[in-house]
């Protein structure tokens, strides 16, 4: 007999029917027991009375022990539950040994470091199962939408000798007799594709950034939702298609994890239009309209800068996220395309106050790239063979990146990264 | 104007287009000139006569420059393109720079070694994005067929303190003042988080393995197709699982990538059904069948012994994979569930002489898996979150992997896995 998922059961009523899971909770009245039991699915109540060896059984059980029940399935009078199963028979498959380590009701809060250390436990609590459909949705949704728009997916090498946004932050790996580094992103290796014919592509893979600094907006290892893609015009080009995106990847969320959302207390808001700011007059926003003089010679927005920008759009447009365009290119990476001699043709998607998007049209003509690098202090002859790409036929491009851990905190009200990461990294987490 | 696809031209007759993309060939026949262009969806014939500057400039165009011609669409005489387009105007995006270092329309073959080294002008030829359309194929079927069957999308961390398939083998990372790993599968993760109630995930990412041959058949980082599943009974579960997914996964190729297949001049075949041996019996065929007397102790299975047992289910069932269940617990991880005192649940999946999948049951119990991990000279201590989670209520799972590179490989007859790998690591290639 197969086993039948929670959310199945109310479609089997009068039915005999095999579930499994994890005892959420146990209550005892008497001779008649209830068991909650949990699946990935959701919750489902068992009800065990009569036979007195099932009752002993089920008084007997552990809140996580791991059973199997077979039994009828039949409308409940509880409030939570709209249908439950009268167990005929119980087996244990394990029994949870000394007690687990959190709360698993969520009744009990823990600190996230507590949390973070018995993750599996944490994990557990139906809350983050929610978070990580979610999550999940995101990511099906970015790829659903641009299969449809024929980008190809592609895995590049995430073991590199390139840096891809500057020497610093690079994480060393010993590869054989060599020193080889992780990918800060896949940059070279998106664009190298388009270059070679592939013209759209998209990656959904890990990247790595050995930043020291240990926030709630940093990870050291996260997954990028990468696109490059050929024959733009210019980044007004990769602004319109990724405002196009993330709505459908909103809407996705909201229309197929409306469980998950109200679970978790979320609201999904998907704006008619996103604002679309350039960097000089987001820098005149900050020092006119909020006062802050030491914004005048910004070249780059802070934390506070983003978060005012927010507050800014927020008020005046209604929604809360805005494309900042035009950043300068002293602080953006050396392929950006320059715009005026000044700024670069690179924008970032602001979404509550956070980068959760950074994107730009790149440069695409050899020479130019070259003195690009050897401005911003890079050795030509360490990027051979990429440079080398440029020789061979690279069509005007650009593309941007998503964190997807960032894009699900930010949705989903989340007030540290690492709550939408699953076994995050961070300075000092490498376990579990 | 948008770009349109050259696919889509012949649904176009009549009308003006703009098209851009790769000088794949320049044919000038006095005042005629034909220009193959090349687009990520196929190669288009473009006309151009009449207007003297624009001959002249169609002219001077060289391969792999990229251009955008507007133009009509019209139905050509030629048998290879049905319909073809009569320039307007050509504007040329980016003119190659010195000549491109292989032959990109595949009339000159050059050896792998080079091809790789020039791997952007390598990928070029069509044949090259073929194989990486079927690839995305196969991943995106994997991914359907599971999410339809309510597994969740996952990603794990890379860096990581554990060693999963023993402790050879290994790539070292300087995390900060600590050293750690680059993953050699998510087994680990995946099992704590069906441990932590997600019941059913899988993931597409990288692993690592720090192998020092250097043959046909192995990659440094290669692309894992993982899956992970509570409650299933044995590994009987799984592989009956994994034979209808693989089925789904041909069919997905066969049904979607028609063109690709017919480009590499490649057959999917569908089996009906995938023949199960266990491991003995597959010695016994070794020994007996083929007379091999050195078969009589394996404990394992080697090349020779996976190509011979694709012949004899070649010839005894017509058809090219079969699955060998039950290896000898020696030659498994520690996680493997026993069979009995000498075998282990666990399988591979062979596929034209090729190991291209392996899974297992794996053991739920805490004791048993300390025991193991003992008895295969781990420290327990090592595995220290791993092994806690055994304690919180471990349903009975088990799962698999696929090497998508592997898979890819022997679906289209390649003789190299590098082929099916856009920019393969190995024991000596660490660029492009």
């Amino acid at each position: 007999m197969k086993k039948t998922f929670m959310e199945d059961l109310p479609s089997l009523l009068g039915r005999q029917v095999k579930i499994a899971g994890w005892v959420h909770k146990v209550r005892a009245l008497g001779g008649l027991v209830f068991i909650i039991l949990r699946d990935c699915t959701g919750l489902c109540q068992v009800v065990v009375k009569g036979n007195p060896d099932l009752v002993k059984l089920a008084r007997s059980l552990n809140m996580e022990d791991v059973i199997e029940v077979k039994g009828i399935v039949q409308r409940s009078r509880s409030r939570q539950f709209p249908v439950e199963v009268v167990a005929e028979s119980i087996s244990v498959l394990n029994r949870v040994i000394g007690g687990v380590p959190l709360d698993v009701t969520g009744a009990i809060e823990a600190d996230l470091g507590t949390r973070l250390r018995y993750r599996v436990a944490d994990l557990k609590r139906p809350r983050n199962l929610a978070i990580f459909r979610v999550q999940a949705e995101l990511v099906d949704a970015f790829r659903r939408y641009l299969k449809e728009r024929r980008f190809i997916e592609v895995h590049t090498p995430k073991i590199v000798v390139y840096a891809t946004e500057g020497g610093a932050e690079l994480f060393e790996v010993k590869y054989f007799e060599n020193i080889a580094y992780l990918a800060q992103s896949p940059q070279i290796y998106k664009q190298m594709l388009v270059i070679a014919g592939f013209e759209r592509v998209f990656e959904i893979g890990h990247a790595y950034r050995a930043e020291k600094h240990s926030t709630v907006r940093h990870l050291n290892e996260y997954v990028s939702l990468d696109i490059e893609m050929g024959f733009i015009e210019d980044e007004n080009d990769l602004i319109n298609f990724e405002e196009d995106l993330i709505k459908y990847m909103l809407q996705s969320v909201e229309e197929n994890c409306s469980r998950e959302l109200k679970l978790l207390g979320a609201e999904v808001t998907i704006p008619d239009r996103i604002p679309k700011l350039r960097f000089p007059e987001v820098k005149e926003i900050l020092v006119e309209y909020y006062n802050l003089k030491e914004y005048e010679d910004a070249e780059d927005l802070d934390t506070r800068g983003e978060e005012l920008i927010t507050k800014y759009v927020q008020e005046n447009y209604g929604v809360d996220m805005v494309f900042v365009d035009l950043f300068p290119l002293s602080s953006r990476p050396f392929y950006t395309m320059p715009y005026d001699e000044v700024y670069g043709r690179s924008f970032d998607l602001i979404f509550r106050g956070l980068e959760v998007s950074t994107g730009s049209q790149r440069i695409h003509q050899y020479e130019l790239l070259r003195q690009m690098m050897i401005k911003k202090g890079l050795n030509p002859d360490d990027f051979k063979y990429y440079l080398e790409a440029f020789k061979q036929g690279a069509p005007p491009h650009g593309g941007f990146a998503i964190g997807a851990e960032r894009m699900t905190m930010k949705l989903l009200g989340l007030c540290n990264i690492r709550e939408a990461s699953l076994f995050p990294r961070d300075r000092y987490r490498l376990e579990p």
